[in-house]
């Protein structure tokens, strides 16, 4: 609301399924919510009528009539809305075209991209509650799925039967594909699972993490099949020591790219820099990937209720990789990691 | 390549997954492909670099430098492109600035949508292999599903059972979550699985589908637990023969709003119409959802290699739900049901 007013807004148009369901409960796939000081209304379709009045409070519910932006730009017509706030990295040139030509000459869309992103980035006391939780559970599933790992059992076989306990511990789901990569394939940052076997002297990369309540949660571990060489060893311990020098620079006030800057700096003073290939981390929430980024040069300052990722990783091109990853919450003054499973190399 | 020159392009952009899949075989999450009279060059990051040199062939890979968009731009004004396709439908509004801005004045971005998707809906003899599989699969998951079915057992259990069963018989996941919907929530079409329990004397729509070498399948039953009653039988007998009729008029030549119009004129002459809120069907293939669409006023006409949907359903408020869904194939002067259950109500 006090967004509106400062940007001259009469109102904010809300079309991705992550932020609508922050801002009124509604999971439905398809809609469109518009924020206005009169209140909120949601368009949706026939196939999400019902819910949207079940799952939503103090929110008007419109059925959309034809095309869902054409529908949009009709109801903000109707309302009389001269400055209307949407999403430029979200809709579709033809999504804003649509509404456009619907809404008619007297009205404009003004671009007011990631204001619901800015308020999910910091979680409240219940956010993290099940957050926590959330990452309690990936992190059981995963130690438990470390008993699956022996040679000859298949990477998609380890992955579906990841998925299935997640389920049936509670989650809705993976919050991404599980990744389970051994050999060369760990060398893919984000390999998908195939039939290919585990064989004894493999590192493999799992990386999980469940939906829960809503929440996501994601970490990775990458475990040694056999006994590790010097050379693991040796790699290992700098990917540890680089997530370990960033996990502890994630505090309230310390810049993205800071905490980027630690885990990258590890890893040259080691002669890796080269090999890890991707940012650091993200934050995580209803979305597995969302605001803030923790990369390179990124100038968002960490504050308290941020929850992000710290992934270093190091990746030799059709050889091995190694990735170490666990959720961190921001607190006032500390930090708490959410994802509990030892981070020294585990050899099975 | 002619579609590039009637429309006098230099080269056209694609972005979707899906399509620069369909393309080149790349199963990466993020890219863009620019294809050109020159051939097809393939920009992606660190993350799946290794992964497009390996999954393509006779593709240039380029790593992006900075923002996927921005290093298109660039690439493209490196090339003089001077007429650039791209897909209005996908790109955002702020994906398009990025482009432009750093494309230089020279360059003009074309609206040119869904060329690619064209393609797809003619599915060759060796996707048609696949899709069959695909539905054969899911079928097969739906009838071992139904013992499943019993009073007392939890709708995300049966959920998670299914998708597990998927896995292990080898698709690589579920198309969609999986919608186990009984009683009142049979009548959401598109439920999420709740922990709530199956009882006596409910309807439970079963709506599902695996993907099998990247291709989706797509199917829907629902059953009645115990007896049902004369009112269940006349309702659900109304959509079987909607879905019949629907099923009979798929055929080269016929549009798809024809399709549409046959299943809801089945209900009408049932005094059902009003009940159904959705469409009667879709187009399936890499994706779950795509071209064409069998909804009212359609003008797309069917052709040989497109795979829709035939899926009426009805839905009572807070009571209950029908819906009967299979996969149909579009052959030269025949049809061909893809997923093979039994479409009579099944009383468990």
């Amino acid at each position: 609301m006090r967004e509106l007013r400062q940007r001259k807004l009469d109102c904010l148009t809300v079309t991705h399924p992550a932020n609508w369901y922050y801002l009124t409960g509604f999971t439905g796939e398809a809609g469109a919510l518009v924020v206005s000081a009169d209140g909120n209304t949601l368009l949706t379709d026939g196939r999400f009528i019902v819910q949207a009045g079940e799952e939503t409070r103090g929110v008007k519910i419109e059925m959309q009539q034809g095309g869902l932006y054409t529908s949009l730009g009709e109801l903000l017509r109707q309302r009389g809305m001269r400055r209307v706030g949407y999403d430029a990295g979200q809709w579709t040139v033809a999504q804003l075209k649509a509404v456009q030509k619907a809404v008619g000459a007297k009205c404009r869309a003004i671009e007011a991209g990631g204001i619901v992103e800015g308020l999910r980035t910091r979680k409240d006391a219940q956010e993290l509650t099940v957050m926590r939780k959330a990452a309690v559970l990936a992190s059981s599933v995963l130690e438990g799925a470390l008993k699956l790992l022996k040679p000859g059992v298949l990477e998609n076989e380890i992955a579906a039967e990841i998925e299935y306990r997640m389920k049936r511990n509670g989650a809705s789901g993976p919050a991404f594909e599980t990744i389970v990569a051994s050999g060369a394939r760990a060398a893919l940052p984000h390999a998908r699972p195939t039939a290919k076997k585990l064989r004894k002297n493999e590192l493999v990369v799992l990386d999980l993490g469940v939906i829960l309540g809503h929440y996501c949660s994601d970490m990775t571990r990458t475990v040694h099949l056999g006994r590790a060489s010097q050379r693991t060893r040796t790699w290992y311990r700098a990917v540890q020591e680089a997530q370990q020098a960033g996990i502890a620079a994630v505090k309230a006030g310390v810049s993205c790219g800071q905490v980027d800057a630690v885990t990258r700096e590890v890893l040259k003073k080691n002669g890796l820099e080269a090999y890890f290939v991707h940012s650091t981390g993200h934050g995580v929430g209803l979305e597995v990937h969302e605001h803030p980024r923790v990369a390179r040069g990124q100038e968002t300052r960490l504050e308290a209720g941020n929850v992000v990722t710290i992934e270093p990783g190091v990746y030799v091109q059709g050889a091995w990789g190694i990735r170490i990853e666990d959720e961190v919450a921001v607190q006032a003054g500390r930090n708490e990691v959410l994802t509990r499973v030892r981070r020294d190399l585990i050899e099975l």
